[in-house]
């Protein structure tokens, strides 16, 4: 480890370049992957009531030692407790807290003392409660931490998520890595965000829920993860920050790097005053907030579906992006409503030349079509699979950007009623085809679009077949469309940096 | 039928009043009940490329009888084919025609000649097509139509679905009846709709998709639906219109009966060439079509999701609706986040009374909740499950109007883990112990919002669970807000009409 530090320093002295060194010093890099690798844990106050943390790990493959501490039992789930953290004969890399609140600065003592270098707070009871005794308490546990070499997360979070390494806060979240990483105030809220990204096969390099925020704050965090290899997408839920101009330029000289997501919370007065109860922090203007996130490129958005939306578009399509779709649907109705909402949110719905209406119209039966954009051309579908085809021709046209393809989830039962299930297979081989030619081939962005309708069962079914195979799946056209909207915006903010 | 129809057209000339005929005249509303629940149909072109329309009525309980023609098949799925709908030794209240457009008006002068009530046309290629062929052909077919007593639905449509009587156009359609109606000139998007409706436990009375609607048109539909007992809401996707005058007026009378719910596609310009090559409509502005709705008091909704959720949320509860609501979550994040959106929309989020407050938090144990509105109070559901009467107690607060309760899929994992399946059953108990209390004891509306996001298989389970139990389930809390706040919008038209 001690050569890789050296090594990577020795580059970033000879190069002065872009890599890790230039914004976050070294020493602080290796902290951070320390911390999300560490080769020990401790749980202090470990229970039965806080079972996620002593088998979060272990579900999620943890491969370093777990330790329990808790001095009024000999065993918890068949794992030795301590009496305290110091009877450990062993380093302690990073221990969670779970006692309450007025026995914290002791424990916090003990493992200043040990020297653990991290110790996280599940803890809640502190400046978040709006008492004078909780505010006091905080402080005390940074002023201990502060005669040490101990950092802390928290308190009042739920901690760290990295697959990677396996450490976890919850049984059940998944042990493979993936390249995006959340960072949140809140606990409830990572759960959620890691929980929806399971199931639309969105993978994480790095959560963090950070609470209170007394040590370790957001702007640690995106730096660590301005350099981190690991993540190719920074994305943040903030409810507020004590020190707003160093979020802001942390954020600033992240952007540069790689896209970087924030969801705010408190924008309204009303909703201010949800965040002082909920995180104690001073939420700001949301005026304000979404004119400076606006003015340094960072992706805006407001909720968890259009997040995960926002991930897999990104995740999964070849830049640079522009404003002018094609839209594959396979209803006329739907399709005009959202060639109205795209044309709205500031995208281009243009028309097809002549020359490919008339070669499509050749390739399709003409019964109940519409062949300019939105391409409106279900028979297509049910009359033979190399649909392929058509939309390839649609998509290679000069001036379309993007490709948003409507996908239903009917399929499967039309070629039961017709027992011809090698119908089915081909249909969906001819779309990854697609997909795959205007990707790889024509460079643009393909988004599918699939509202679970006849069958919740096929649709789960579809949407993984197509997102584990590189394809980005998002519910209707509107959220597609939404989310294009936002990464263009994104393009078009780097474009003007050049 | 002719007794009844005496009845009702004597109470209406007695009464002189809001019952049926002093919008609709009984005759033409005793039509309506025929088309909708006809003794006898006839698939003319029946063959396996229209299979949809012979096997849908059998799949849906269809009752009355059905007739093949074909003049080259014998029969068809068993289904003895005939040459021509003169040669059918009975009556013919509805055919469905599906042969290519050229052979249409002889089809249709066949028809009219065995007196059929009804034709509706599945072929396109008509005016849709933009071709002075295809226009001259749809006046022809009216021409015909017009010798006789034969009414025309379409071209170029699905046609009618009627749970009731099992008239359908899709084996798939749900048997079962519910109180929504929705017509739109679309034909995928009224499967879509129905589809869509089924997985989230909303059925319809009536669906008709009209097409092209040279004879029977929108205000046609929404006259009759208006005076149908069956029909508790109203919706339709509209593209245009041939009388702008009679549909806005129909609409403002329908409002006045029950709700009304217009999804107006082709509202910009670029939407209204799509709908050109859709249905041959003139889509008209944007704009006009909005203010217009909104001045008659009409639900302006523009997708499938919010359709739903509206359809959902507005069946399930009690009326009147006010603005201001509490908010039930289980992440400080989500809660924070959604009390923005709500604000932002025109809704309230009061401040729970001190006294409120403090029954709260003697009731629920203290770590890491909010209790002044949004109400976040993890603790509460994993500890015990008597959270209805936290739910029950700030519902019952003055100024809250309506509840807004996010549930989470992951609390039978949860149960499962400690082994405590009565928890489980308990909790859930417990919740629809509250909304009902909410709702009947109260009279103020509750909306649950569920995400999938733990457990796809759970969330279905749930969403159905509750559902079925009368309680409105939208995925997340924001589209509760929307659902709700069209609703409030419907409200405080009908209270300004007092």
């Amino acid at each position: 480890m001690e050569k890789l530090y050296i090594l990577k320093f020795l580059i970033c002295v000879l190069n002065n370049s872009e890599k890790i060194g230039d914004f976050l010093d070294p020493e602080k890099f290796e902290y951070f992957e320390r911390l999300f690798h560490p080769k020990s844990i401790a749980i202090i106050g470990a229970s039965e009531g806080s079972f996620f943390y002593l088998l979060g790990p272990m579900a999620t493959g943890y491969k370093g030692k777990v330790y329990a501490v808790n001095p009024s039992r000999d065993s918890i789930f068949n794992i030795k407790c301590y009496k305290s953290v110091l009877d450990i004969n062993d380093d302690i890399d990073f221990a969670t807290v779970t006692v309450p609140a007025k026995y914290t600065p002791d424990v916090m003592r003990e493992c200043v003392e040990k020297g653990v270098e991290t110790v996280h707070f599940f803890t809640s009871g502190y400046s978040e409660t709006g008492t004078e005794e909780g505010k006091r308490l905080e402080q005390e546990l940074l002023k201990i931490a502060r005669k040490g070499i101990t950092r802390i997360i928290g308190p009042n979070c739920m901690g760290i998520y990295c697959p990677e390494s396996g450490l976890s806060f919850m049984p059940g979240f998944p042990k493979k890595p993936g390249p995006v990483a959340f960072i949140a105030q809140s606990g409830a809220l990572t759960e959620q965000v890691i929980y929806s990204g399971r199931l639309r096969c969105v993978g994480f390099s790095k959560i963090v829920s950070y609470g209170n925020a007394i040590d370790l704050d957001n702007p640690d965090f995106v730096e660590y993860l301005t350099e981190d290899p690991k993540t190719k997408i920074i994305s943040t839920y903030i409810e507020g920050t004590k020190n707003g101009r160093r979020l802001y330029e942390t954020l600033r000289e992240a952007v540069k790097k790689k896209p970087v997501i924030v969801w705010k919370g408190g924008q309204t007065e009303r909703g201010a005053v949800a965040v002082s109860s909920h995180t104690g922090s001073l939420a700001g203007s949301g005026e304000i907030w979404k004119a400076a996130l606006k003015q340094i490129g960072v992706l805006n958005i407001r909720d968890l579906e259009n997040l995960i939306d926002t991930f897999l578009v990104f995740l999964n399509n070849p830049s640079p992006w522009g404003r002018r779709g094609l839209i594959v649907s396979f209803s006329g109705g739907e399709s005009v409503s959202e060639t109205d909402k795209a044309v709205e949110m500031g995208l281009e719905i243009p028309l097809l030349s002549k020359e490919t209406k008339e070669k499509i119209e050749e390739m399709v039966p003409a019964a109940g079509i519409s062949t300019r954009n939105p391409l409106d051309i279900p028979s297509a579908f049910f009359r033979f699979a190399n649909i392929a085809e058509v939309v390839k021709l649609a998509a290679a046209e000069d001036n379309i950007d993007f490709v948003i393809f409507e996908m239903l989830d009917r399929f499967r039962s039309v070629s039961k009623t017709f027992r011809n299930f090698q119908w089915y297979v081909n249909l969906r081989k001819s779309i990854r085809d697609a997909a795959n030619y205007i990707k790889k081939e024509l460079g643009k962005p393909f988004v599918m679009a699939m509202l679970p309708a006849f069958s919740e069962h096929e649709a789960v079914f579809l949407r993984k077949f197509y997102t584990t195979r590189g394809i980005s799946v998002v519910p209707t056209m509107n959220r597609a469309a939404k989310a294009i909207k936002r990464i263009i915006e994104y393009q078009e903010f780097l474009d003007k940096q050049k």
